[in-house]
């Protein structure tokens, strides 16, 4: 690794919000940026690793604020792979950062593989996608339980207990019938037994109904433990009373708050969602998708149109957004199998909005239909996601001090949004990613292909 | 039937709490009382029918705060009865009067036939229980739904629906998607749709799981549509967060508050219950059916001691507590179906609580076995259940202005709990009920048989 | 109903082989024919009804050796039409003789309400094509079976039981356990027991995988069985070995014989069937629906090609085969059900092959299309079929003597196979149908409409 | 290993037959029995290894003709000891030894980690009985296919191929489909595959029904197969025409003819299997085992009954009859599993007879039940089934020549069935086994504990 790389000659759009630079250099020492600027104004060092730019455009890595690592989730590859959970979350981190996701955030998954395999990337023992994680959805149940597969009692109880333990950590839909101060005493342990970055809690169920979970009093005492703890907290909404309610309880981040089943976000929570600028994690997608799912599954269809109508109200009031797909790495296994979103995972389904490594090219799309600035979808795709998570620190923008991690475009992405698809270069911490070596092992996962 | 009926030299224990009178007289015209006391302090009218009640205890009509009168529970049998469910409703409430209930409160059920079947009850054109009813449970789905049955695929959806329909009357668990306040005008117009006498919503679900299902905002509109309509309102609720929010969104009964999973009643909330008086219909079980369930069922055992130790709570903290059994008319083919709690109903299930007939002379002794007070136990199952339902104007107990509803006992019901179970009459509306034509009809329900 | 009537210059072609004779006349009297050739032979008695044939073809009227009648397949039906099935074979017998089928032989289904149907239908109470029956399938359990419906536990065994004992009749999967003398005791009983016109044995399962139900030992006593009783005798095969048993046993017809799983039928098993024209009841489908197949279900198809194969064979070979649908009647309720064939029933699928009233007519295009002679799809239609069941004497040709069951053709049955949908007319015992009142009850069918 | 072994003062019965001979020595030598004989007769080499058995009774090892010892058949298991079942098939060996069965007939099983298992415990790699093995029954499915577990829908159809695949070897229920010549290619290529000992095939299949999966022709062509490859052959039935089958296609020993579902064995079959002396493999249960299934699964019990009616019927017209349990090794998680047979593995049920180390003395208390002579019994558990085999060469009795298996005993045989129990030593290849080292390795199975 050279400690010092100079990129020349490209436009720099730096996820500040301010307008490109033209013939712009970047530089950076050990990973860190250290000055950027046109060429007039900023020196190479001495002895850089200079890459020539010409034709290029520069912008921040992009995030994703909401993605699933450990892909396993059918009963047959959460038994294969037990015991090696992280080998999957390699495998997705790699994908992930092949097509220009630099850092991503898992907001549900098993604690401790996530944590052995966010510490090994961070260490620089893997490559990855940079990435912080929830562990699982407090207050849910693991993969398999009804939550997610109907298992039914194909298997033995020891056996489900055994895998649904490493998502559960004592904290599954059992906590329901706790008093609300007992909730927040077992969130303090878990909190304690993980190590993980951040809390996603369950206001919602996640089946399909829909239910709650946790009262007004107990939502409080959650939030309240996570910001004493100093973490940042988000909650699994998929209803208006729910996604007011988590609000009213302090939520630092909205998952998913486009999802309300049928009824759309009435007037008066959107006018607190837009002036609190509540960072908004809204699944966008395509018209293309929308379309196919209108008229192949017309009842899944009609929460979705609901979703859309909220997204576009997001946009048009000035809410703040952030890229999120909850996307997985998904292969053959996956889709094949029955019990999963049947039909919803076929190769034949266009534009399918989950995959990582192809999930966030369409979000962009989706947001450029929707009529979202250029500029702001770049920022949505970046700082936004680094402020909203806390790590605008480090995180964000193509600025001195921070992380080196930036995507080098063939074609302009403020003019049309497949040209985040059209990649030269991938950088992440300073280092030129070596992309062909990426997307090799294939556990679970397909590589998506280059998006164009 | 004779205008005027005198019961005369009976023991009179009426209710009020007032201590039994020996010789007493009960004089009775066109159903109502008119007048009681001691030999000595009334005559009997002129041209009165005498009923001679030497050796025998007069005791107000016993009723029941919680029941199920339409007793079909599994797909084949709301399949083979459907249209006609105001049958089974007739045949539960002839079961109920036999044995010495004379009103009681339906607080789940399909609403048109109950309603049906209670207007002709009313009306006189049939004989049994006076009953009181809620229809469904307001936001739970109907029978043939994941929520009651594991009905699966087997079904075609038309059949589902069709079947659930005739519960749900649009306000099945839908409404969870909804705001706040059109879930309030839904309930508005289930209302007006049924006819029912008071309201009974889902504050938690009716799987195992007990999550919630409105919001403390979306609870507090629903109490008050019902005050506005007139109606009282109580909640389905199983967990302890759930007691608190339904309390605290202002319920005026409170239904099996003892069924808070594995969490016993805080002292705080308990405080609260006790202080404000607020009616507890608890579902006490004896200790032989405890002893049989801590052996056979462990795993249900653990919620039922938790569900006993707040029961000796209420008696232990004067809490005002109503006879409660959720009982309803079963027999051999509800018994016999693999998907309804096996190995709950059995025949060989000793003290079995939920049947329509028994279950509240077992309430009975096990209020005894848990140190009521005999004279508390009395009222428990009459006067306290009509003041709680805002019925006591006419009903709850013998006195002059009330419904001449009260059960003849052949030994004294204060000296022990079996006692309530030697029949010698019932009287409904000033008539001597002729207990050997009911319980003929059998549609699904075996006759309980008499209780010693 | 007039008692004689002539038809008049028709191209009759009567189903003997015969050549096509141009204005013919063919005179009918109480429902015979009684005389039929070209005009200058044949002279129309005094009085008779006169109906102008020319332009038109008139050919025996149709038959299918393999229908079912009731049409309940799913579990909500059966239950919903409980004890009116008979009902539903009104329904298909109507569609039937509409499309120009005016006779056909019923090989499974419950034996009571077809046997009562086709008495009312053959009493003349009620009008649709004449039919034949055999009853259950002797040796499957009935449709509430894992034979047909995965029903599983969601059901009581005793409704189960109920329905299944209507097919049944004590001989269902049972009688495996039984010795061969057992066995062909069982089947006399039946016999008397029912009064069906012949019998299907299984000798393979219904499931998917083709077990055998009965040894050859038992085979043969189950054939002398149904000889001693002047019945003739089919067996349901869906393998090589099956087929050859069934041979070797003595069967009178093989049904479905082209369905042999993926194993196409040896040289010397296909050589003896052509030597013994033993009636072969083939299911044709046509090309377009095997490149469907092949395309949609793949799996699926595998069998199928092999069945076409034997087909082809069997054609070639001049093997003698009898139209062939495994036709019922059904609509939207049937084709919703999730277990019931997913994907077969839908309306997407071209030229769906087993369907009353279309289904003929797709077998008659599909012979055309593996070469089979004109003249042969004429005869396989008609004449082969009564002969195969032994009711040459009074139907199947438009000879003197037979009943006079016939189809007017508004094109030339010989020219295109399309032309026999092209009707004109139906004649079933020397009345003309008023086919615009046929297909007007819909219980369960939806009417497929004309064949063009 | 000492070369030379002799045992002293023994009674020894030596399976031949012949009385017990008292004071006798036991020489033998390099694993082989070299002389025996009583004191005076036989003399110790010089150097041998004297082992005082004064007191005690010298009979063959054990056998069992009918055993499985990879005990893995719940979904859990296969899919948690995937790629190591042969560890399975040594801890059931192990036990198996451990209480006298020095060698054992597994009928049943994956192939490759049976045959691998055996060859290890031959080449005294690994302790355990000596075994032979079939491998699967010929023409079923494996073990995650409706033919053993109602899977469904649960498993990926990747997965369960894949497991399957490990017994099927591709000739599961696919065979049926194949004519009679193909399925002894079939065969002939399983044996090729395989290295099996001996072939058992389906004559019926293994759900409850009882299907026939072969013709008698395919049958006799599966016989000549073994036959010309030097195998005996042996079928699964369960009835009566599958019985008679099986006998006429010359199979060389019967496998549990004893279940024959509710038609117990017609005369002249019964007389068949006498007159040939053909080996008959009847799976005896204690009374008390009978009388506890009578009551407790009354279903069950039923053809549980006729079974033993054959069972006194073999005893009583002196039918050839060899030990057989059908035996495996199973601990908690089997018995927990609710798909495996619910109820009939618990601990509750007295005299289970199908659990390695134990069933075998259980056999031998039934056939004393059942009146067989106390000699006869030894020869059923010994020389019996080594001539049935074909394996009395080297196996079966304590005579010179054979290999030197025994099991010394500390109570008489003859004098009452709980003796064989009571197990002083075990010798297997002439070494006294260390019976305290076996049994410690616990994957699945439980010890059964001494038998007394």
């Amino acid at each position: 690794m050279s400690e010092v790389v100079a990129l020349t000659h490209a436009t720099l759009i730096d996820g500040t919000g301010e307008p490109p630079v033209a013939d712009a250099t970047v530089v950076m020492a050990d990973g860190v940026i250290s000055a950027t600027g046109s060429a007039d104004r900023v020196a190479i060092p001495a002895g850089a690793d200079v890459v020539d730019c010409s034709g290029a455009f520069v912008i921040p890595g992009l995030m994703d604020a909401n993605i699933h690592l450990v892909s396993s989730r059918t009963p047959d590859t959460l038994l294969d792979f037990e015991g090696r959970y992280e080998e999957l979350a390699f495998e997705a981190a790699e994908m992930a950062l092949k097509y220009g996701l630099t850092t991503v955030f898992d907001t549900w998954g098993p604690a401790a593989p996530l944590v052995k395999a966010r510490d090994a990337i961070n260490a620089g023992e893997r490559t990855g996608a940079r990435f912080f994680c929830a562990g699982n959805i407090f207050g849910l149940n693991g993969p398999m339980s009804e939550d997610f597969f109907k298992t039914g009692d194909t298997f033995e109880p020891e056996t489900k207990k055994r895998i649904n333990d490493v998502w559960e950590i004592g904290c599954g839909t059992n906590l329901i019938s706790l008093s609300a101060d007992d909730i927040a005493g077992a969130l303090d342990k878990y909190i304690d037994a993980t190590g993980v970055d951040f809390i996603k809690y369950a206001a919602s169920d996640h089946r399909t109904e829909g239910f709650l979970l946790f009262s007004e009093t107990a939502q409080r005492k959650i939030v309240d433990v996570c910001h004493a703890r100093g973490l940042l907290v988000q909650a699994h909404t998929t209803t208006v009373e729910s996604l007011r309610m988590e609000i009213e309880a302090g939520n630092d981040l909205l998952q998913h708050p486009d999802i309300t089943a049928t009824t759309p976000i009435p007037g008066e929570l959107m006018d607190q969602i837009v002036e609190r600028q509540l960072p908004c994690m809204a699944l966008f997608v395509t018209e293309r998708y929308l379309e196919w799912l209108s008229t192949a599954k017309p009842e899944a269809a009609a929460a979705r149109l609901v979703s859309d109508q909220n997204n576009r109200a997001f946009i048009a009031n000035g809410a703040r957004v952030l890229l999120t797909t909850d996307a997985f790495a998904y292969g053959q296994r996956v889709k094949n199998h029955r019990g999963f979103r049947p039909g919803l995972l076929e190769d034949s389904v266009p534009d399918m909005p989950t995959q990582i490594g192809r999930g966030h090219f369409l979000w962009i799309q989706a947001a450029w239909e929707r009529g979202m600035e250029p500029m702001e979808v770049l920022r949505s795709a970046s700082s936004y996601i680094a402020e909203a998570y806390g790590k605008d620190d480090v995180l964000g923008t193509v600025t001195p001090g921070k992380a080196a991690d930036m995507v080098i475009l063939n074609a302009d992405p403020l003019a049309a949004p497949e040209n985040y698809g059209n990649i030269r270069d991938v950088v992440k911490g300073g280092v030129v990613v070596d992309r062909t070596k990426l997307g090799a092992t294939t556990l679970l996962a397909d590589d998506p292909g280059e998006y164009r």
